[in-house]
């Protein structure tokens, strides 16, 4: 089992260059968030991160969350961990300071979670849980809510978890049937919801359930649910603990990985009914769960770059110090790194890491500049970006991370099937993130009719004309091939684009059964776009003699392994979306 | 977890109509070889499948095989399943009748592999094993030994193991450092090897392990290493079973998957030395090894259909009984195969599968007609076709196959990351195939250096010609679309090869760093080719007034989404090919 070290070179070249940071500094107008300051956050979580909970993950993994006398409990070393992510405010960094948060802005709180999620993803899952239930809270739910349960969620006195899912509906919303029945100041809850990420533990003494429910009257389907607070103790108006609540986690499902994330089955009111506030109005819970998704779908997102830099640092290290056989043009002793194929699949899963991290972060500051802009207009572009951008951060990072884990296990060879070598759990671990949070297909969905479609089109064609002219705009000599194949790539977005419109007018069902691939298409073109930009900063950087040539030169390299080896499943994907729509539909069910 | 069904239509479909199985049966003068006793093979085959070894291969995963004692325990059935197995005379199926095996042919004894690694992958292992070892030691073993030895391996009485991995070594051969020292009429062997298939167990009485070691003068290198039978137990001159050998298992592997196959670390000669005997001549235990290596890789690459076959069968049920939200131009209570992706999905596997199986038997087909070929030049011929195919088969099957199981856990959603529904096995067992038998690295630079460059790229042309011309001579209207994309395609191997050849003249290692796009430009393409031949020959049988028609449409269906979702792919390889040699090298080892 190898360490991880936070990759702070690439992170800080992202953030501080790729994805206008200066400019969520100035629109932020927050007077703490000087880059000497969020290198000095990147520093201590590199350290919490390699110290803390890298060396729990292995463990974590073998022991899983297990229940013992009914109780949920979590493997070794998880409570102390817990208590050092909390005492050093990590939970709400990047949530409103007027509840205790620190209010960094996301790309500063996003690379935080990136690293813990590469350290250890079933621990790091349950602070994004605070952030989710904590964020819905914030926008929607009454000062009392806010003021009894916010500043417990960002300090992390207390956890949070979602409870959307119910066995009969899996990801279908519409057929949620718990009930919430009023009785006074508060709801009844009862109903079962499954795949609920920490609903019980052993770590603190309160969790913070947000349960979709319907009230007696509700209309069916969507817009009939209702969002509520309903916290495992009750809680006193002095902000003690009361009495237990009417819940419980019935059973843990035994998983593929993440097996120390404990995955609950939870009961609600089997004694008559747990009690439940609501939160904001009765009937908008959906629309109040959507708020929150791109940024939730943002995180998983970024899941996808963090356990493929694990697996790529734990290949790494096994690559560079194996000997085995003698490399082409190589001698005795020359370990495996030195092998064309190894070599070969260390720099993919360096190359595609680097195109998602880079894609990543540009959608996180476009969160960040869309929450801080002050003028509407530009608030509106900036938030219409991001939102462009969130399902194929989800999808693509988390199908292509997944991906890695695999290269990381070949890197190995037999040994990568040998648990023990540590690469078999992140190929597991990993592969959960393409599902929860909605699968590849529903973002792809929605990256075609809602996000693609719903403007007509404008923001796709926006953002095309955008990078089209930055790219244009190359004059380096030594780019200029990379650069034309960046513009031809731009061009299949481009078709791509035009022909999901075009189609949109006839048969939805169609454009919906390619719907996967026109999202790769897009996803592999601008990971072709930043790689390509990153090498433009990178050379200038290194003409103005920057101090660290030979980062910013595996930079340009890097670029060079995308073009050639990343960027041409963009093009297969264009072949797909132009020919392959009605060859989805050639057999009946019969014929399977 | 559901049960499995042989495909046997397709099974048939391929082997009587796509690979020349008239010419083996004409070729082969046996008169048993008639195509009833084949169908009825296949149905006895399938049943045993689904009601035997089907059942045990959940069970299986979750108990493993153990330590108990100091003795290797297979799980509960295996004993009953081994019975079942050798008593059928399954095991010897495709081996020589002169010592007890059936003598069918690889395409007949590869489709009831097919069936029994889909219905149970780590119970499958063990009859491999056994033909393997039994190949070796029929070509090369002295008469006593053959006599000895190989009616109990052919009948499953005992079962054989392959001992070549050492922990120092993993797939360089040239370090294996067990030394077999000359002993009167037998040699004594010590050392340790790992990554032993069966190497104990508990399901009979005897193993006849098959040993790579060094005799004390021998060269170094691949040349000074010798093959040894070391049986478990000493065997009497009467046949009896005489006194345990100085070997044993000293523990087994934690593995990501086939826990049920125990994979062992075996110590040679801890008393003094194992009592071996030399198979052959010495120094020359590694050319016999590469002998039984295309029809050892072939089966391994047939292991990535019946993964993947098995998943999508696991897949195809769940989509077809799970309801969840209503589908496209769908009604409420339409099941999932209605929604477009998880269509997709389920169409991709299901293409996937068949120009692999198409692919797989074809190669069979080579080997067998290369077997009983009688004229010289033919005979190279066939022998040099079988020797191109296999490592593609091997390689682009297995990482197909491995992919297709990640495709069977998404058609599940988030209930396919909770092992009791059974998609994760899949998952988990499909992930050593791309690595043992030689890694798809190792396959690939076989495919270039070995297969496409020793005889100058000759062996590569005339198939390319071939298939050229044959798909040319399509005159059926309703498939010019499809066949100006296939002839195309091969193109694309024409321009890959051309390319190959003309910078081996320089730089091998170059070559090395995209031998696997090379490789999966020829497995992307031949798979083009097939299920384009597999349409003509679907066309001509109905407009011949066939008795399938739904099958038959489902194979002209199944060919329009592998040429739009699956054959780009090797145009995205092609371009690899073409531009993505040096990207490779563009870092140092320190700036990875």
């Amino acid at each position: 089992m190898t360490s991880y070290t936070a990759p702070l070179d690439d992170l800080k070249f992202v953030i501080q260059h790729m994805v206008d940071f200066d400019q969520i500094q100035e629109k932020s107008a927050n007077e703490n968030l000087s880059w000497d300051v969020v290198e000095a956050v990147f520093e201590e979580a590199a350290k919490i991160s390699s110290q803390v909970l890298a060396p729990l993950n292995g463990t974590g993994d073998q022991q899983g969350s297990r229940i013992v006398e009914g109780k949920v409990v979590t493997p070794d070393g998880w409570k102390d961990a817990f208590k050092e992510i909390t005492e050093g405010g990590w939970v709400g960094l990047g949530c409103s300071e007027t509840y205790g948060g620190q209010g960094f802005p996301e790309v500063v709180a996003g690379a935080v979670s990136e690293m813990f999620q590469s350290a250890n993803l079933a621990f790091s899952l349950w602070p994004l849980l605070n952030q989710g239930a904590g964020d819905a809270l914030l926008r929607h739910g009454s000062d009392a809510l806010k003021e009894t349960y916010l500043p417990k969620l960002f300090s992390g006195e207390w956890t949070g978890t979602m409870n959307l899912t119910e066995p009969q509906a899996g990801s279908d919303l519409a057929a949620v049937r718990t009930k919430a029945v009023p009785n006074g100041d508060h709801y009844l809850i009862s109903g079962s919801k499954i795949f609920i990420s920490y609903g019980d533990h052993d770590m603190c003494d309160n969790i913070v359930h947000l349960v979709l429910a319907r009230t007696p009257d509700a209309p069916e389907g969507v817009k009939g649910i209702s969002l509520f607070v309903v916290p495992k103790m009750l809680v006193n108006d002095d902000g003690s603990l009361g009495q237990a609540n009417d819940l419980r986690c019935v059973s843990l499902e035994h998983k593929l990985g993440i097996h120390a994330s404990p995955t609950c089955v939870m009961a609600y009111g089997d004694q008559g009914g747990a009690v439940g506030y609501l939160i904001g109005e009765e009937n908008r819970g959906l629309e109040y769960m959507f708020v929150m998704m791109n940024k939730a779908r943002f995180e998983v997102g970024m899941q996808g770059v963090s356990i493929a830099e694990r697996a790529y640092q734990q290949a790494l290290a096994y690559a560079k110090e194996r000997v085995q056989g003698v490399p082409f043009n190589g001698k005795p002793g020359d370990t495996i790194i030195n092998h064309p194929d190894v070599r070969r699949l260390l720099m993919h899963m360096k190359c595609q890491i680097q195109a998602m991290r880079a894609l990543t972060y540009w959608g996180g500051a476009q969160l960040d500049l869309a929450h801080y802009e002050s003028n509407d207009t530009r608030k509106q572009t900036y938030q219409a970006t991001a939102e462009f951008l969130t399902p194929v951060i989800k999808a693509w990072c988390t199908e292509r991370g997944s991906e890695m884990t695999s290269l990381g296990i070949q890197v190995h060879g037999g040994l990568g099937f040998v648990e023990e070598t540590g690469a078999a759990q992140f190929y597991r671990d990993a592969r959960i993130i393409t599902i929860y949070e909605g699968t590849t297909a529903i973002q792809a969905n929605d990256f075609i009719f809602r996000k693609t479609l719903r403007d007509g089109g404008a923001t796709a064609h926006r953002l095309l004309s955008f990078w089209q002219e930055e790219v244009q705009a190359i004059t380096e000599p030594t780019l200029q091939e990379n650069k034309a194949k960046v513009v031809c790539a731009l061009s299949h977005c481009k078709t791509a684009l035009d022909l999901v419109i075009e189609r949109a007018k006839s048969n939805p069902a169609k454009i919906a059964s390619t719907a996967v691939a026109y999202l790769d298409v897009w996803g592999y073109v601008m990971g072709g776009y930043l790689m390509l930009k990153a090498t433009t900063i990178a050379k200038k950087q290194l003409q103005d003699g920057a101090d660290n040539p030979a980062f910013l030169k595996s930079k340009i390299a890097c670029c060079d392994f995308y073009i050639t080896h990343i960027l041409p499943q963009g093009e297969a994907s264009l072949n797909t979306v132009m020919d392959g729509t009605d060859a989805v539909w050639g057999l009946s069910n019969d014929q399977f």
